[in-house]
C-alpha cells in the first residue's frame, strides 16, 4: 500500500514540479558531500572544546562572535557582517540550595537558579517547603497558605509523549512561571523539578520570567532531587535555605553573525540559522552549537558543490536566543526596515540527531508544494512534513508573513541533555549531525530553485 | 500533498482492515504503558553490568541462560524452558600486534583478532605487510608477491550509505574472507581495516570463515590505525608480528532461551527475539542485550495489559548467533520436527536505537497488508516499511516459507560501537530503546489479531 501510495507522490511531483530526476540527483551530490567532507562535526568539537558555553554577555560569547565570523569566511561566504544588538546580560555567582528535617542537618542539593532569575543577593533565605504537583493545586492555596514558604511546584515531565518536545511544552509553564506564582502569594522562593526526561540527578537551567510579580528567586532540581523530597515531604516538615547571587546585570551591546553567499538571479534572501548563545552550563553543543555548524555547512556546500543559488542565501548566527531573543527580533527589526525581500527561513534548534522532517508554519500552497517534495526526502529518513511551527529566532519573519521552517531531529535524548552540564559535544554523533546538515542544505537548494 | 495521501491511507486501511480506532486506542496504550512502566531499560543494566559480555560457551553466556529464564518468568509467561543446542566454542586469549619499520622499534597496535580466527598458539609470526584497498586488487597479486607476507585489507567503510547497514554489507566480505583469500596465495596472516562508522581507534570484531582454505589468524585494527599503517606503507616496508592464542575450542551443549503466553484461541505460534549470546568485548548492549530485554517486554506488555493473545506469542532468545547461528538453526529444525505452525516471526538485532519502521520478508499480499496498517505506526515514529529482510535468527524460519520480519531502529550510531568495547550500556537511550519495544508489541498486537 505504501509503495503504491509512495509511487503516486513521485509521480504526481513529476508532473506537477518536474525535474524529479535532476534533483534526486543533486540530492545525492550534497549528501555525498556532507557526510564524506563535511565540517560541520570538526567545528562543532572546537566550539564546544575551545569555547565552551556561551552565554549572552559572557566572554565566552563574544569569542564565539568572531569564532562564526571567521568560519563563514572559511565556508566561503561572499559577505560577512556582525550585526549590533542589545542584550540583557543575567550573570550565575556562588550558589547553594540546603534542605534539613526537623532536628537534622543541612543537606545540599544539586540545584541551578533559572535563567533570568533574581538571587538572594549572598544572603540565606529559608524557609518550609510546601509541594504542590500541579497548577491546579496551587491555584487553590490561599496566600496565608503560602507566605513566607518556599514552593515545590513538583510537575513531572510526561513520558507518555513520543515526541519529547511535547512533554516540554506541557511542563515549561512550570519553569516559567514558578516564582510569579509563588510571589503573588507571598512565597520566598520557588523550587521546580527539572524540564528532563531522564532519570537522573542533573537540574536544567532555562529561561523564567516575572511578569509584574515580586522578583524572588526560582532554582531547579534533577528528578532524582525531587523524587526524593517528594518523598521526605510525604512524612515531615522540611525547611530549605537558599543562598544565591544571580540576577541581571543591564544590557549590552553585543552582535548576530551574518554571512551570505550571494544571489545569481536576484537579491531576494533565503535564511538558514541556528542561536549563537547557549545558557551557562555544559558546552552548548545540541543546544545551538549544532544548527549553527549545520547552517554552516549548508553555505559551505553550495559552495563546494558549485551549485549556483539563484538567491541569496544567508546564514545568520542569532544572539541571545536563550534569555532574550533579542537577536532574532534585532534581525527582523532590521529586514524590515531595510525592506530586504525575504523568501523563507529555515532554523536548526532542537538538536543535532538523526533528522526526521522539517516542520513548516506557511500559507496552505507552499506546504502543499514542499510536501510534494517529500519522495525526494525519503531516502535520507526525512519523511515528517506535518509539524507547524518553526524556530524562536525566526518568529520575527513569521509574522511579517515570510515563510518559515524547523529542522525536526529525533527528539528521543534531547531532554535528558537540554541547558544542562550534560550538553556536551561527545553526546553529539557525528552521521547523525551531518545528516541534518544534509537534510537541511537539500530544502534550501530546493527552494532557491523553485521560488 | 503527504497529509490527502496520509488521511488516503487512513480512509483505505478503515475499510480494507476495519476497526482502525479501536486499535489506535491499543497502540497509544501499549505506548503508554511502555514509556512509563517498561521495565526493559533496566533489565539491559542488570544484564550487561552484572553478567556482562557473553560469548557461546563462556561462563557468562551460561548465566545469561539463567538470567533470561528468571526474567521471561518475571514477565509473566506462562511456560519457560531451554531449547538444547550445540554450539561452537571459539576463545580469544592473549594476543599482541606489534609493527616496525626498517631500523625502528616495535610498536603496539590497537588490535581484536576475528571471531573465529585461529591464533599462532603463542608463537610469534611476523612478515612484511602489504597493502590492498580492494578485493580487486588483491586479485592482480600474484602468489609469488603474497606468499610469507601479512596482507593489509584497507577497505574503509564508505560514509556515503545514509543507512549504515549498506556500508556494512559493502565491507563485510574483507573482514569474513581476508583470512582464507590470504591463505590461498601463501600470505602469513591477515589485518583488516575495522567495519566502522567512527573515526577512532577502536577494533571492530566479528565472524569471519576459512572455507576450504588453510587456517591462518585475522585481525582487526581501528580506523586510525589503518590510517596511520596506511601512511607508513607509502614510504616505507613495515614488518607485523602478531602473537594470539585465539582458537576454536570443540563444542558444548548450551541452551536458546524461550517463554511463551499461550494462545487463546489456537496454539499457532508469533516468534519474537533477539539473541542472548554476545562478542567477548564491551557488554552486548546495543548487540543484541537491546532485542533480548525489548521481545520480554513484549512479552509483558500483552500481559500487564491485559490483551487476550488470540495466537501463542514466544519469545524466544536465540544461542550463538554472532559466531554460527546454532540457535536460530536449531529452533528452526524443531519447528520442522514438531511440525509447530508459525504465524511470523520478528526479531531485534540492529541496535536498541529510536525505530523507523519494520523489514519483512514474506509475500506480497502479506507486505501489503502489514504497510496497510502504517498510518497506526507513524505517529510513534515508524514509517519505513519498505526493507525486504530480516533477521540472523529466523531466517531458518524464513526458509520454511514462514513471514519473517526485523525491528529497523535509525542505523547512524550502530557501527561506532558494533562488536566493540564500546557496547556498553550507557551507548543506549532509555526512550530509544523502549520506543522500539513499543513499535515490535503494536506490530505484534495487530499480527496477533489479523493473522
Amino acid at each position: 500500500m505504501k509503495k503504491i501510495l509512495s509511487a503516486a507522490v513521485v509521480f504526481l511531483s513529476l508532473n506537477l514540479f518536474g525535474q524529479t530526476k535532476e534533483d534526486s540527483i543533486q540530492f545525492s551530490r550534497i549528501s555525498t558531500e556532507i557526510l564524506n567532507k563535511g565540517k560541520s562535526y570538526n567545528e562543532l568539537r572546537d566550539l564546544t572544546k575551545n569555547i565552551g558555553h556561551r552565554l549572552s554577555g559572557s566572554e565566552a560569547y563574544e569569542k564565539s562572535v568572531k569564532w562564526a565570523e571567521q568560519k563563514l569566511k572559511e565556508a566561503g561566504a561572499d559577505k560577512v557582517w556582525l550585526q549590533e544588538v542589545m542584550i540583557p546580560v543575567w550573570e550565575r555567582g556562588k550558589e547553594s540550595l540546603k534542605i534539613k528535617a526537623q532536628n537534622g542537618k543541612w543537606k545540599t542539593l544539586k540545584m541551578l537558579s533559572l535563567g533570568n532569575s533574581e538571587g538572594t543577593k549572598g544572603k540565606d533565605v529559608s524557609g518550609e517547603i510546601i509541594m504542590v504537583k500541579s497548577l491546579a493545586e496551587y491555584d487553590k492555596l490561599s496566600p496565608e497558605q503560602v507566605k513566607d514558604k518556599i514552593v515545590f511546584f513538583n510537575y513531572p515531565f510526561s513520558q507518555s509523549y513520543v515526541q519529547t518536545f511535547k512533554a516540554y511544552s506541557d511542563a515549561a509553564v512550570y519553569r516559567s512561571t514558578a516564582a510569579a506564582l509563588t510571589a503573588k502569594k507571598g512565597g520566598k522562593f520557588a523550587i521546580v523539578r527539572s524540564l528532563s526526561s531522564a532519570f537522573d540527578d542533573v537540574p536544567h537551567t532555562g529561561a523564567m520570567r516575572y511578569g509584574d510579580s515580586d522578583k524572588i528567586p526560582a532554582v531547579s532540581i534533577g528528578n532524582t532531587t525531587a523524587d526524593e523530597l517528594e518523598l521526605l515531604l510525604k512524612s515531615q516538615k522540611i525547611t530549605a535555605k537558599l543562598n544565591s547571587n544571580c540576577g541581571m546585570k543591564g544590557e549590552k551591546l553585543s552582535h548576530s553573525v551574518i554571512g551570505e553567499i550571494t544571489g545569481n538571479k536576484d537579491k531576494s534572501v533565503i535564511v538558514v540559522g541556528g542561536h549563537l548563545d547557549s545558557w551557562d552550563v555544559g558546552e552548548g553543543a545540541h543546544d545551538d552549537g549544532a544548527g549553527i555548524v549545520q547552517s554552516i555547512e549548508v553555505l559551505r556546500t553550495f559552495k563546494n558543490l558549485g551549485i549556483k543559488n539563484n538567491h541569496t542565501i544567508r546564514v545568520v548566527c542569532f544572539a541571545n536566543e536563550e534569555n532574550g531573543v533579542k537577536g532574532g527580533q534585532q534581525y527582523g527589526k532590521t529586514v524590515k526596515e531595510n525592506n530586504e525581500k525575504h523568501l523563507f527561513a529555515l532554523e536548526s534548534d532542537a538538536g543535532g540527531f538523526s533528522p526526521r522532517g522539517i516542520a513548516l508554519e506557511m500559507d496552505d500552497d507552499k506546504i502543499k508544494q514542499i510536501t510534494s517534495w517529500s519522495p525526494l526526502f525519503l531516502p535520507y529518513g526525512a519523511y515528517d512534513f506535518d509539524g507547524r511551527y518553526s524556530g524562536t529566532d525566526i518568529y520575527p519573519l513569521k509574522d511579517m508573513g515570510i515563510p518559515t521552517a524547523e529542522l525536526v531531529p529525533d527528539s528521543q535524548r534531547y531532554f535528558d541533555i537540554h541547558h544542562t552540564e550534560e550538553d556536551t559535544f561527545e553526546k553529539v554523533n557525528r552521521r547523525e549531525l551531518l545528516l541534518g546538515a544534509t537534510i537541511m542544505t537539500q530544502m534550501i537548494y530546493m527552494i532557491d530553485k523553485n521560488w
